[in-house]
């Protein structure tokens, strides 16, 4: 198929390159333009703007940061929306308000342009080894069609109408807020305990309390050492999408709003780039555990 | 080996059925006697006090509720204390204080009775099978002459000195607190927005954000039914546990707390003998979910 892909950062530029050796026709844009080169190298085409990406693409993905940037990328000047044909897919595969995304999709489909919202969890790695979990919301036909394109980054998880695969990412981003948290308040007890947390890992990990987290992050929040992972400030972001989009529809999050200001915290205090397990860091220092 | 065994309840009376199935002599005693008979039915003697029960025993353990209750039972008229000969061994199941277990060990110490302390996780269901998961603390070689006994009931984890088999099993309970929680904010904002929550558990559930929780309780937490399980008042009383140590050792643990207050207002209002994934009723009905 005929592939627009807007977006060439730690994410985009994996999922790219997969989507080229799935043999489909790859154009490629990305605001700071020599991001551009390696995937064209690779044998993709480069556009000069979202515009020229979109024009002539049967499927036109985007994958950026946050709400503004995919605004700017469909909606703004020289962006996707003036480019794309009727008949065409719009896929945001970033993490973004599924508000902002419904009306994005209100907007392209009075062009005849379909949209779905594709977020993706399993990391850098993931997104390399074509190994992504991706929540799709959107027409179910249109996923069809997308499906050739979408399955070259990962296996796909179709949750409901536009928005639905937005709100699924903010869903797992609040569950991990809690139990990445609930992982560091056991870890600090037991270490100023004076325990062995390898033996209490092994002896909590197999029941009840277990959690990905737990598994294989505690060793991180053990040894005070949080190297990437996924950075503690990318989970900010989306923990405020998952905080806001729960304002609007009344739902009270009160580990997950505790969580973020934890995080924020620690953005500030310059560990914005540590993976989120750094968390544990502040049920640490509240509790003296490194004086 | 010659066990005794005080505490007949639900966890109680399986477990000492398996150690008597492993062919060893044992002898129970229970506060109301009558729940003695099924376990003297299956070949157990019974004796009419702690002290009497650990008179002549080589492995003495207790198996009840709450720190007040084992405290009773060893150091109480008529108990342990009384009855145990030098060289036996004081087994303490329950899961009380990790403080309180170290002054029962001093006490017994002075006896020439050495005490291990063997929570245990894994619930009825486990104690059934003989498929617990025992946290231990205590002498190492302790352990070793009464492993034949614990090995009956379930897999052994060896975590240090008198009281770390209850702080591992205080973090236990720390790290299902927030973790259950974290899994019930979630499914709030997904009930919340209409989305299939089948669909959503399954797109979350194999990432980052998985947990034994979301695997096997979030089904009760869509569905607002919450069959046992773990009764929600006895992880409370375990929580109170852990804040009580976690103080005295100066480590803070805000969602632990949080959630134990949650539990508290359940418990008020009738569900403590629900499962403690009914924690997600709280949230539900702060976001008005059941309106």
């Amino acid at each position: 198929m005929k592939v627009a892909f807007i977006g060439m950062g730690t994410m985009g530029a994996p999922m790219a390159l997969n989507i080229l050796k799935a043999g489909h026709d790859v154009t490629v844009h990305n605001r700071t333009r020599e991001r551009e080169v390696p995937v064209a190298e690779a044998g993709a085409k480069r556009a000069a703007s979202p515009k020229e990406a979109a024009a002539g693409s049967e499927i036109i993905i985007t994958c950026v940061s946050d709400t503004p940037d995919v605004e700017a990328i469909i909606l703004g000047e020289a962006g996707v929306y003036e480019g794309a044909e009727k008949g065409s897919i719009v896929i945001d595969m970033s993490t973004i308000s599924p508000t902002a995304t419904r009306r994005m999709a209100e907007k392209l489909g009075e062009k005849g342009v379909q949209m779905l919202d594709a977020p993706v969890s399993g990391g850098s790695e993931g997104a390399q080894k074509g190994t992504l979990s991706i929540m799709v919301g959107g027409d179910e036909d249109a996923l069809k069609r997308a499906e050739p394109v979408l399955q070259a980054m990962g296996s796909i998880t179709y949750l409901g109408p536009v928005g639905a695969g937005q709100m699924t990412k903010a869903i797992n981003q609040i569950v991990v807020a809690g139990t990445y948290w609930s992982v560091a308040e056991g870890i600090a007890l037991g270490l100023k305990a004076g325990l062995d947390m390898e033996k209490v890992v092994q002896a909590v990990g197999g029941g009840a309390a277990t959690s990905w987290a737990m598994l294989n992050r505690s060793g991180n929040m053990i040894n005070n050492q949080y190297p990437l992972g996924f950075k503690v400030q990318l989970h900010r972001k989306d923990l405020n999408i998952a905080l806001n989009v729960a304002r609007e529809l009344g739902v009270t999050l009160p580990v997950a709003a505790y969580v973020e200001q934890v995080e924020t915290g620690l953005i500030t205090r310059g560990h914005g780039d540590e993976d989120i397990s750094v968390i544990a860091r502040s049920v640490r220092e509240a509790s003296g555990i490194d004086d």
